[in-house]
Order: structure tokens, then C-alpha cells, then sequence
């Protein structure tokens, strides 16, 4: 049987995408979805993560007539093995972020980096304080060393528990203290991962599952978090204010830069240089109007709610705002970005710049970022973009027009500002069932999907049942594109949400941020529970990844299960081979920790299975 | 074409083996070569490392008509970021082994633990002053204190190199530093291994290649050179010294143990209840003559090169051994343990169990050990059994005869005693031409192969041609079986290396440890080098590796040619599948590290391709 060629209006929800995927094909210009289609139909023993190749004896591939791989290891292993990996691998991405952030803490404290300063000095006396540092007396540097000491011993192999397990309810430090579960380093679990999955080690799926749920949980607790908490002390912490999304944001008069990736310590300085008056009278004498900068992805989703810059799409729309014709520059850091982006980009004029050493890619330039660099580099490539502007071809640009407005960045300290500064407000309107609940839909795009499909549809379905979303990442931009991020939106909402959100001037689905932003999420989760005095699985609260690909985005839903959030995924991860760890997963794990997956890949039905789940904790809490 | 299934003589070199294949077989016991006949033809995609599952886009495979991944990336990056994955697999195992010992280490310098204690002070301050530890005045409590701690920050996300480099020739220390690949922190290098083989990181195979590098010099370096140097300051430094191998070691009217993995903290203590009078007693009194210890794999190793404790064999004996039916009990800490020993247990009357809580086997019973109870778990043991040995069937005890003699244990510190206490006259031995160089054949034992048949050739070849075998972990067994690590296989060698094993005593080959203790071999070659004013990669050295099979035998052979030392494998990684990655192992890494991999199946022609190797670095040295 051929294979069905999907159409444009099957591959995306969104005119500007749907427009420049037929600009693509026009101009040659190879796309995810046509790889996607190359690459179909998948390997069954892969997907189902009945492939090991963890030793030369194999590969193995486990079959009826060969149950066992050449060791013994029987499908059980070599899935949970298979996950233990995927899940450290999401887990190393976003802590070696997080490592990155506090060596520029350290540098700073240090006085080493001139380049880098600290922006929110009462956040990081706070954050001191929480973490049991005495701040009393001291100065701002010194304080950010005693803290960044501190993160660092979270990397390491000396602590029984890492840092900002404060912030998670005693019951739940406790369960995971049975379970053996408790994250003690982030990268001690990350090498004991992989350790575990060599051949003839861990060999019992249960607990091989159970060392991913502590990896991610060092991941969600510590990694991410401290990635989160360091990027507000640096660059501030996210107050809402207004932003623009979609391929409209990039700007025919002007030389386009946009930014890709996840860690802020570069874009923010590209964002400097982008406003420096000599780089805007530079790009004035090349014919430009001015030098516009745009987002992609979570590096996106951090210089937007942090200072307002536009969001040029999400994960399925970096080649395609390549294809616009009209970008200069794309400055890369680390993390989703394609390497099609490379060849996308020598289709037009675009130059491709990689700016993290741990994250090269064949054909691109790369221009080193450190501390004592940044600004100097960081202009240098602007005026590159600049002088890439002359070389545009404007026969071929082609933007789609009319941006999307939106409000983001709704850190917790500015949802508790809002809320008059206790969480007691939000707590009441769950009680009294005005909000019923919250979900956080996070994660990414996956072409396998119509993009952003089940992203927007699932927050619209939630919201009309009075379930508050919370969104970060590549969810960001689906639901901008769908207006859920304005205030107006509060009359797509079910009528107890939309009184809330008009009393609060609020939208009913609120952006939290950047991927490594979860953390905010696990530390709200933290403080509800902490406030009503129970677990986080006892709260009205579900996570969901309706399109995600990245093996981060399994270790977030992994961490949110282990800290006791129930979490859809729209497809399972490559474990479907084992009915032991897909059964763990999908059950199992809810007698252990409380909360399990659940798997749907329609968003409308999706929604009723968070609901019951917010219906029942709902009634676990007392509450109609 | 039907598959041809192996004869037994096919399967192994060695009549011990022999017996027992006719003895599973018969027994219904099946093996590692009946799982291999099941499982080959191999997957190709998996075996060229042209598959990739590092997302949900996927899983990928390259094809013709694929030749990228969903996310663009192409065959070179998918197969480096494939290799990148295996050989922090294989430093996570070594490293996370060096932890543990780290954390015996702190235990007994804070007093915590009484069931371990220092054997071997003068290691210790010998250690501690080499890397800078002002040791004057200080107990030894105070001073395995501050080694511990040094140790610790080497797992670290702190140092700047490992403490470990002072060992390394500055020339090299320099090219390390120029190509970005110091390593500087154990788990750091695994963490960031993992993060850039991440979806859209490190698309740049030479640069994941350089990284993969990075890593393996962390283990080789710091990981197991920690691991070697605590053990033997616990355990003591090993000395030459008698001791025994093959099946014939397990004896049929005693009970028998089995102690299988790597670490010698649980084996250790096993040993000590094995020789208590008590335990001897109750053994007398279930109607056997006592009690019988005997390794197998590198806890194998650990045990006969510090307490003389006889070899059962190595990784592929594993099973073969419980084919016996005289085996009571084996007791497994971690790594290269074969899933299916629980099965092959459950046809006998043996008793599997692990000790490990990061390696638990499923069937298997667990009994975990720590620094507090390590001692009472160990008589636990042991008492369970002699409990197991009336219900031994006698009826089905096979247990092939006449053990081999050998001589093991020649650590550093014995080499350099054996020549007077300094490198001086092995030098002059190399100048002078009587030892050509030297090689070490290390690693393990792999199905695909006539067991130890490359393994034993390879090292008759080498010391015909005056050149000097020095054996670690799996090959240790091989050897010895073959008679070679007795001073007798002199005879066999060239005329050089005769003379002066017959002037010192000692074999041609000489047995320096487990698989971890492969860093003294890279101390050997440090000290060699800077004893003669060069780099390691000038040295007539060469590594080998003829049958492995596990991600740490592809990380030992990184570290070594990262190191400098020419390395022989008898089949490649997972890497054939990129010609960019395959070219980079076999020549490209060259011009970079000054040393690459040589493939080679057949021991002669190995034998061959070393020899040159060590012929063209004499002729570098102005040898002939």
C-alpha cells in the first residue's frame, strides 16, 4: 500500500505555518514532516523499546522465537533499561542547563564576569534565606557564593538530599525516602542511570523504573529548578506584560534575528546588542529599518517573559521561519534545534550560528560564548545579521502576516502578587469550585500530529470545565496563536474560571515559562499542598504533554508522576513492549507514588480523563 | 539457509567449557550461545549504529531512502551520538564503582564504619601526598579524610581537571587542553555526554567524537584510577602471588560460593565469613569437608590478586559454572552479570543474590550491603549456603578437574619492587631490545568468538615477538587457563623477553586486575613516559582488546587512545554505519591524540598490526 502523502491542513493547525510549508515545497526546502514521512513506517522493536544495544554480544531485538537477548535480559529489562536512559538523557539536558546558571552565578559572585550582573538582588537574598544560607550582614556577592556553592554541591555525590526538597510537603519527602527514591545529586543519579543500565546490572524493571523516577525527580527538584531560580536572579524574575506570536513577528523592513534554544545567558545579550544604538544606525545604513529580534522555542519563551520580545512559533515552526526568506541570523545555544536548520538556512541567505561549544553543528559558524566574552560576541553577530542584509533575496521573502497578542509570564511571584500575595485567594476559589482545578499543559510539537492541535484543544476543553492551564515551552506558542493568552479569553472559560480571571484581569491559562520552567510548577504544587497541609497527589491538579517528542519532556511528566501529578501523554514513550513497565506506568506507579500516565492522543478525550482526575482528588479533598 | 548452529568446540577453546556446554545441554540449561543463535542475523540498522531513538519524532533509522532522521540529523551524527551514549554508559560503570569506593573511604576515615578498615597506610599517604595533601602530623583518619573529600570533588561539577593529571605527561596534559577534551569532572563529563546527545545539541561528529574522548578520560583517569587506588588502600596493594583457575576450582564435597561483579567491598567481606571457624563448623556439620570461595569476572580478580582466592573463569564461565550443580550460592554485586544466572540458579539448587540496591535481579533474593552491616550480611550468606548444600543433587554434580596454577597481583607497586624499585631497568630492557614494548590485552569474553581463542593467541603471538603482556579482568582467566601467567610460559616467549623473565622470576605476561585496575596501566605508561622526558603516545605501547563485548571495554578503549596508546579491538563498536565516525576511530584520531583504534579479528594478524605499531613508535624513540 503507498503511502499516504498528509496534506498541508493535516500537518498543521496554523495558517502561517500551512502558508510557509507551501512556500517549502515551492522552494525546495525539506521539512520535518517530510522526513517524517521518509522515515515511516517506524522500526516496531525500536518503538516499542524491544531493541538493546547496550553490549556487542547483541544488538538484540526481543521477538517470540528469541524472548531473551544474548545476556538473559528478557523484555522487561531492556525496556525499563531503554527508558532509564531516555529519561537521563531529558534529565542531563535540562541539569547541564542548570549547571551552566550557576557558573554564571559563581562568575558574577566572583566579580569575573563583567558581562553578566545580578538583576533581582531581593530574589536571590529570598532564595538564600529558603536554602538556610544566613544572609544577614553579608553582601550581595557574598551571598551569591554562599548559594552557588551550594547549587554546585547539588551537581555532586556529598548530599543526602538536594537543596530545594524543602520546598516539597513532608509526606511526600517521606514516601520517597521508603521508596529510596529521594534525588541526592543531579548528575550522581544521571551516571548511576546509566550505570544501572550497563549490561548485568540493574536487572529488575521495577527498580530500574524507580532510579528514573529519582533521576527525574533530581531533574524537576534541583537541575531545572535551579536553572529556573538562577535565570530570575540574573535576568529578573517574569512579571506579565504583553508579547506577539506567530511567523508575523518577523519584520520585512528590518534585519531578522532570531534566537533558538533554551539557556537565556546568550539571548540576553544578543538582545543588548540588538538595542545598542551603533548596531540600529549600522543596519539604517544597509537599508533596514532596524534590527528586529524574535524567539523560538524555550530560549523564546525566556527573553518574552522576560523582556517582552516577540515569539516567532514553536518547535515545528524553526524551518519554517527559515523559509520566510527573511532572516539574517538564527543564534542557536543547545537543545531542539534541528539540524535541518543548517540546510534550511543555505536554501536562502540565513546564516546559522552556534554559540555553545557542547552544541556544534556541521555547516553552521560557530562563535564561542563565555562569561567574559558575551557582550563582545554577542555584537559581533549582530553585526553580522546586519551585514547579511543586503545579501536578502526580497523575491523570495514571504512573511505571513498579523501576530498574535498575548500576555506572558506568570512566574509565582507574580501569580502571588496577584492573588495579594498568599496563595489564600487561589485556595479559596478551589474550595468553593470556582476554579475546580489546575492542568499544566507543557512540552513540545511533534509532527506524528496535526501541530498544536491537541495543545490548543485541550486547553480550551479544560478551561470550559473551570480547570485553570498552566502553560510553558512549545505549548506557549500554540495556545498564543489561539488567543488563550489574553484576558479575553476568560469568556472561552466555564463560568467560575471566567469570574476568577475577570476579577484578576487574568487569562484562564497562564505562561509559566521556558521547559526548564516546570519547576515553577512543581514549587506552586508545593506550596498549595504545603498551605491546605497535604501531599501533592491529594491536590485537583494534572499535568499533560498532548505532543511532545523530547526526552526532557519524558522526564518532566516523569518527575510530575513521582511528585504525585497525574500526567497524560498523547502517545507513550518506547515502552510499549513490556506490559510490566507500560502497566508501572500507566498504574502501578499510582499505589507507589501516588499519581500514574495516562495515554490519549485526542485532546477532547484527554480532557475528560484529566477531569475525572481533578473530579476525584477534588473528592479526596472534600470538596463538590 | 537454515542457520548453522556452532559446534561446541566452535564455541570455546577450553575443555572445562566443553564439558559443561554438553552438560547444559543435556541439563536444559540454555546459554549465552543459544541466545546468540536466536538472535543473529542482527538487526543491521543497530549493529551500524544507524538507528536512533532519542526522541519520539522517531525512532530513525538511516536509510538510502531516509538519509536523515525526522530532525535532519544524518548518519554520522546519529552514529556518534549513538557511541557517545555506549561509552558513558561504560565510564558511568567504571565511575559509579570508583563512588562507592569513595564512599567506603569517608565511611572508615569518620569511623562510621567498623566492618572495613585501612590495610594499606602507606598507600594512603603515599597517594595523598601525590596529589598535594600536606599529610605531616596528621592521623590517618585525617588524612583518608581530605583524600576522600578530594575524591568526591573529582565527580564534581568544580575542578578544573581531575586530581589525577599530575600523573599525566604535561605534553599530553597540553594537547588535552588544546582540544578541549581535560577531563574535569567524572559525572559532569557523563551528565554532559548525555545532554548533547539530547535532539538538537551536539550535531557535530567529530565534536561528539571529542567529548566521547572526554568522558572515557574521566573514567580512565579519575573513575577507576579511584576505584584501584581505594581498593587497594582497604583491601591492601596486591603482591605477586599463587593462586588457581578454571571449573575445576568449585569442589564437590564442600560447599561452594561463588562471588561475581567488580567491587571488591562485598567479596571481601564474604571471604572473611568463609574463613570463620564458626561457619566452617556448621559446614562440617551438614556433611561437607568446609567451605570453598571462588570468583568469577573481576570480583574474581579483585579477590585472587590481593587473597589468593582461586578463578572459577571468566565472563562467558559464568553460567557454565552454576552447570555444575555444585554451586550453593553465588553472590553478585554489579556489572556483567548475566540475567539468565537466576534462571540457570533455578535448574540447580543454587542460590542467586545480589547485594547491590542499584543492581537487583528479578527471581533473584536481595540482600543489601552497606558500610554498617556488611559484615553480618556476609556470615548471612554464607550460612544460607551451607543451609543449601543438602540440597545439592549429587546425582547431577559434574565438576571438570585439574585447575591451573598461576601467579597474580602485579600491581605497580610489585613491578617496580620486582626491579629494584625503580622503572630504570625496564627501560633499559626496552632500549636494549629485549622487551620490544608492551601490550595489554584486556576485556572480555563474547559469544560471537571461540572463547579466548584471540584472547590467548593474541598474548603467545606478543611475547614471541619480545613483546611484554600485561592482562586485566576477563583475559586473566583466558591466560592463565593457557598457562601463561605461570614464570614456566617463559619458554614460549622470544629470547629477550626471556632472559629477563628468567633474571626477575615472573611470567611474559603479567596479571595487573580488574577491569578498573586498566588505570594502572595508564600509571604504568605515565611513569614510563615522564621517566623518559616524552608523551605516552611516543611509547612502544599498544592496547587490546579481542573479545569484548561491554560499553567499558569501548571506554577503556577510548581513554587509552585518547591517552595516546594505539588500541586493537577484535570487532568494531556500533560505528560502521558513518564514514565520517569510522574513518575518525581508525586514522582521523591520529593527527588529534597521536593514537587510534586498529579492527582486527583474527589474534595473528592482530598480533601483526601491534607489532608494527610498537616497531614504528621504537624507531620514533631511535630504538631498533
Amino acid at each position: 500500500m503507498p503511502k499516504k502523502k498528509k496534506s498541508i491542513e493535516e500537518k498543521t493547525l496554523w495558517p502561517d505555518a500551512a502558508r510557509m510549508l507551501d512556500k517549502a515545497e515551492k522552494d525546495g526546502v525539506e521539512t520535518a514532516w517530510d522526513r517524517l514521512e521518509q522515515q515511516t513506517p517506524h522500526c516496531k522493536f525500536c518503538q516499542t523499546g524491544l531493541t538493546c544495544r547496550n553490549c556487542t554480544m547483541g544488538p538484540c531485538q526481543i521477538r517470540k522465537n528469541a524472548p531473551l537477548g544474548v545476556c538473559g535480559a528478557d523484555a522487561d529489562v531492556i525496556v525499563a533499561r531503554n527508558f532509564g536512559r531516555f529519561v537521563a538523557g531529558g534529565s542531563a539536558g535540562h541539569s547541564d542547563h542548570g549547571r551552566d546558571c550557576i557558573e554564571a552565578l559563581h562568575s558574577v559572585a566572583l566579580g569575573k564576569s563583567t558581562d553578566y550582573s545580578i538583576k533581582d538582588e531581593a530574589k536571590l537574598l529570598r532564595i538564600a534565606r529558603e536554602l538556610g544560607i544566613a544572609v544577614e550582614g553579608k553582601g550581595v556577592s557574598e551571598v551569591a557564593l554562599e548559594l552557588s556553592d551550594l547549587f554546585f554541591a547539588d551537581f555532586g555525590s556529598r548530599q543526602h538530599e538536594v537543596s530545594f526538597l524543602v520546598r516539597v510537603p513532608e509526606k511526600r519527602k517521606k514516601l520517597w525516602n521508603e521508596l529510596g527514591i529521594t534525588p541526592r545529586g543531579v548528575d550522581r543519579e544521571i551516571a548511576e542511570m546509566m550505570h544501572r543500565t550497563h549490561m548485568g546490572c540493574d536487572n529488575d524493571a521495577p527498580n530500574l523504573m524507580l532510579h528514573s523516577a529519582r533521576t527525574c525527580l533530581a531533574d524537576g527538584w534541583a537541575g531545572s529548578m535551579i536553572a529556573t531560580e538562577i535565570s530570575d536572579i540574573l535576568f529578573g524574575t517574569p512579571k506579565p506584560g504583553k508579547s506577539k506570536v506567530n511567523l508575523g513577528v518577523i519584520q520585512e523592513d528590518m534585519v531578522n534575528i532570531l534566537v533558538h534554544g533554551h539557556n537565556p545567558i546568550v539571548s540576553e545579550k544578543v538582545l543588548e546588542a540588538v538595542n545598542d544604538p551603533e548596531m540600529i544606525s549600522l543596519a539604517r545604513e544597509k537599508g533596514a529599518k532596524g534590527i528586529n529580534l524574535a524567539g523560538l522555542c524555550c530560549t523564546g519563551n525566556e527573553l518574552m517573559m522576560r523582556q517582552g520580545i516577540p515569539l516567532a512559533g514553536n518547535h515545528l515552526m524553526t524551518e519554517l521561519a527559515i523559509v520566510t526568506g527573511a532572516v539574517e541570523l538564527i543564534v542557536v545555544d543547545y537543545q531542539c534545534i534541528m539540524p535541518s536548520l543548517v540546510t534550511a538556512g543555505n536554501c536562502y541567505h540565513t546564516k546559522m550560528v552556534t554559540t555553545a561549544d557542547k552544541a556544534r553543528f556541521t555547516g553552521a559558524e560557530h562563535v564561542p560564548f563565555d562569561m567574559h566574552n558575551a557582550s563582545h560576541q554577542a555584537r559581533k553577530l549582530v553585526q553580522t545579521a546586519v551585514e547579511g542584509f543586503s545579501r536578502r533575496d526580497s523575491s523570495r521573502v514571504e512573511i505571513p502576516q498579523g501576530p498574535m497578542e498575548m500576555i506572558t509570564g506568570f512566574s509565582n511571584e507574580a501569580i502571588l502578587e496577584a492573588l495579594g500575595g498568599t496563595p489564600g485567594p487561589l485556595i479559596e476559589a478551589i474550595k468553593a469550585g470556582k476554579i475546580r482545578g489546575a492542568a499544566a499543559i507543557v512540552g513540545c510539537n511533534n509532527p506524528k500530529y496535526r501541530q498544536d492541535y491537541g495543545n490548543v484543544n485541550l486547553a480550551k476543553e479544560l478551561i470550559k470545565r473551570d480547570i485553570l492551564v498552566l502553560v510553558t515551552g512549545c505549548v506557549t506558542s500554540a495556545v498564543g496563536k489561539a488567543g488563550l493568552l489574553m484576558p479575553e479569553a476568560a469568556d472561552e472559560a466555564g463560568a467560575g474560571l471566567h469570574e476568577i480571571c475577570k476579577a484578576l484581569g487574568v487569562p484562564p491559562v497562564l505562561h509559566m515559562g521556558s521547559c526548564v520552567d516546570n519547576a515553577r510548577i512543581l514549587q506552586l504544587a508545593g506550596i498549595l499542598a504545603n498551605e491546605l497541609g497535604v501531599d501533592i497527589s491529594d491536590l485537583p491538579l494534572a499535568g499533560s504533554s498532548p505532543e511532545w517528542y523530547s526526552e526532557k519532556a519524558a522526564a518532566i511528566g516523569t518527575y510530575c508522576v513521582a511528585s504525585g501529578i497525574f500526567t497524560h501523554l498523547g502517545h507513550p514513550p518506547n515502552i510499549t513492549g513490556s506490559e510490566t513497565v507500560t502497566n508501572l506506568a500507566l498504574s502501578g506507579l499510582e499505589s507507589l507514588v501516588g499519581a500514574s500516565f495516562g495515554i490519549e492522543p485526542d485532546p477532547f478525550k484527554a480532557a475528560e480523563m484529566i477531569d475525572e482526575r481533578i473530579t476525584s482528588k477534588r473528592k479526596g479533598l472534600g470538596l463538590s
